[in-house]
């Protein structure tokens, strides 16, 4: 049997989008930025889709600006801030201990430009804490970034709570909610962000576009320089035919979210309960504040990698954290921040379900997890050390 | 009828491209840094796209690095030399008067930043004398950025001879070649640049998508931050659809440019040849060092963009000149450098062919501007002053 069981990692295009990707590319092939009828038909398509996606988010049209992605949107938001709060003496940036490196890569860059960031920690549940964010705001915060959901354990953060702290203190606030759009609402007044990135490839739109959500007001400066695209902020020909897929996808998957809302936390239930019965295990991240389809588990004695080795020769296409820093020998700085020791961050496992996955599906995976499970602990000297009380478990 | 000859802004993506893209879409849609068979799958085809990318440029894989397009690549490369040299004391950066506002306004960038920016003249045929840029060479030259052939006059640049200077001086050289790859020859180590940047919709593959060539050696940063996509130097999920597409465009336009570039030359020259009976009209750029297709004209007494209006509603798409600076009232800096006076300028016409273009589009366009260019000028005061001798003729 074949599982893809790696939604967060990325997603099929559907075919919805996929549709809309080759009739936009067959049919609207000019240059948006041309004159002639044949680039004003693209411009006028361009402007539709982001009226569509405003719309979506409970956003102007004027607020949304084409990127290559949730990694670009994420850099363009946090420098657009941090430089223009520097300006005003603003150098400290706060953000989480579990943000995705697209946040924590670029903050760690302005910090060996001078800037002061403060990484906050988050509960063994995986939630950053309301007041541990207001205790670190003041005159001097340019920025807080904190992610709508993670990708590793799913959790979803209290960003509607941070988002008023922010706002009556006159702080920018920016979330990278790359995981959450498309799978759970979102509404940028709700959560009174500044900025929100988003991605179309993890809710069934096609790979390499995004957006950056900006609201009126807030300062943006350019990634990409060169010609005037989006409004002068995003330099580079548009990529329309990416653009009217993602839109197609994302229009899709919030008509459809109900159900498949329903449907995953019904199919996640059953995955979580079914591998819980496995000894020594743990759930990672929030058991009820966290996203539809996400299951991610650390199991002690095990490496992860043998893990998803294994179950990948089942047929079953699983993740250890997240897809962009597999290869890396590090445990997750996500596990880490929730609490898990070094050995048994290093057993972790993550399932992520898409409305493709079928009963059967996670029937077949919870019995490959506890299969493969036991075949790896049988094989391990630290598992009989555990068992024959040399070691202590920890789970 | 309808004839797009706007080539030089963007191509339709070609039948090849699409379908890579679909194919890929739909059958390789893991995420290439997942450890599973889908992930490895898609990673497989990665490393083959970046290997027949390198092939076709005589690189080697390992130079290739993808892009969201040509505006990326090109403010990758410049400001990853330009931040190295300052690092040794090297703050000086030389380029051109026409190149595209990808390299240009990045170029403007760091000379806020303090860095020096020579821009060098280029002669009336748009071709900048590679003694001018030899004079310009020293121990402070952090990089040297001269495009392969123009976006506006399809001028086609001495990049081998300074390419040759650079390298004996040790000083790194970028070549913007956005519109010459997959319309002519490009060889990298002929050219000998250690950045080249190219863009796939410019040769039939799709919007969004781009490269980056890094000679071994040279030093490149990253522009996005985040996960450890491209060798840890551009950061989000590989848009490997895309990616395939670009690939599937371009070594479809190599092996088929000997062919397309005797049908570009012969319509080219049926087209000059026709719009010079028009009076008082200059060939904008070199005749014979310039793209196969590209068609640059002036026009005294009439405004582009009322000649781009009237043409578009003879069906006949054009460009005034640059469509990423269409919509500025200020006339072309390129048309500018090569001597053409700000009225003479305002009245620019580009036409850029495709193999899609036949011989009788050509005598339709030829015929549809005379008209128009007539029409024009008979409603132009400018014009009846020329004609009365109340003011002088340029052209």
């Amino acid at each position: 049997m074949f599982v893809y069981a790696d939604h967060a990692a990325t997603t099929k295009m559907s075919d919805a989008a996929l549709k809309a990707y080759t009739m936009t590319a067959e049919e609207v092939y000019g240059n948006p930025s041309s004159l002639h009828s044949a680039g004003q038909r693209a411009k006028e398509v361009l402007t539709a889709c982001r009226e569509r996606i405003a719309s979506v988010l409970g956003a102007d049209a004027r607020e949304i600006y084409f990127t290559s992605g949730g990694s670009e949107s994420d850099n363009q938001a946090i420098l657009s801030a941090a430089y223009a709060g520097k300006k005003k003496g603003k150098c400290k940036l706060v953000s989480t201990a579990i943000e995705h490196h697209a946040v924590f890569h670029t903050l760690n860059k302005l910090k060996k430009e001078g800037f002061e960031v403060v990484l906050l920690p988050v509960g063994e549940n995986g939630i950053v804490s309301v007041s541990d964010v207001e205790a670190a705001l003041g005159d001097d915060v340019a920025l807080v970034s904190v992610m709508l959901a993670n990708n590793e354990i799913g959790t979803i953060q209290p960003v509607e709570a941070i988002g008023a702290l922010c706002k009556a203190r006159g702080i920018l606030f920016h979330t990278d909610a790359v995981q959450a759009v498309g799978h759970i609402p979102v509404q940028v007044d709700a959560i009174g962000c500044d900025y929100l990135a988003l991605s179309a490839h993890k809710f069934g739109g096609p790979k390499g576009v995004g957006a950056l959500y900006v609201r009126r007001g807030a300062p943006l400066s350019s990634l990409i320089e060169g010609g005037a695209q989006e409004r002068g902020k995003r330099a580079g020909t548009e990529d329309l035919p990416a653009i009217a897929a993602m839109t197609a996808a994302l229009e899709a998957s919030v008509s459809d979210m109900d159900a498949a809302s329903a449907l995953l936390k019904h199919l996640q239930d059953k995955l979580i309960a079914g591998l819980e019965t496995i000894p020594h295990c743990a759930l990672n991240g929030d058991r009820t504040r966290r996203l539809p389809g996400n299951v991610s588990f650390c199991f002690e004695g095990i490496e992860g990698e043998s893990l998803l080795l294994l179950l990948d020769e089942k047929g079953i296409c699983a993740s250890s954290g997240s897809a962009c820093t597999s290869g890396s020998l590090d445990p997750s700085h996500v596990l880490l921040a929730i609490g898990r020791v070094h050995d048994v961050a290093h057993g972790s496992l993550r399932l992520t379900l898409g409305t493709d996955n079928t009963e059967a599906q996670i029937d077949y995976t919870i019995a490959a997890v506890k299969e493969v499970v036991d075949y790896l602990r049988n094989m391990s000297p630290v598992w009989r050390d555990l068992r024959e009380g040399r070691r202590s478990y920890i789970l």
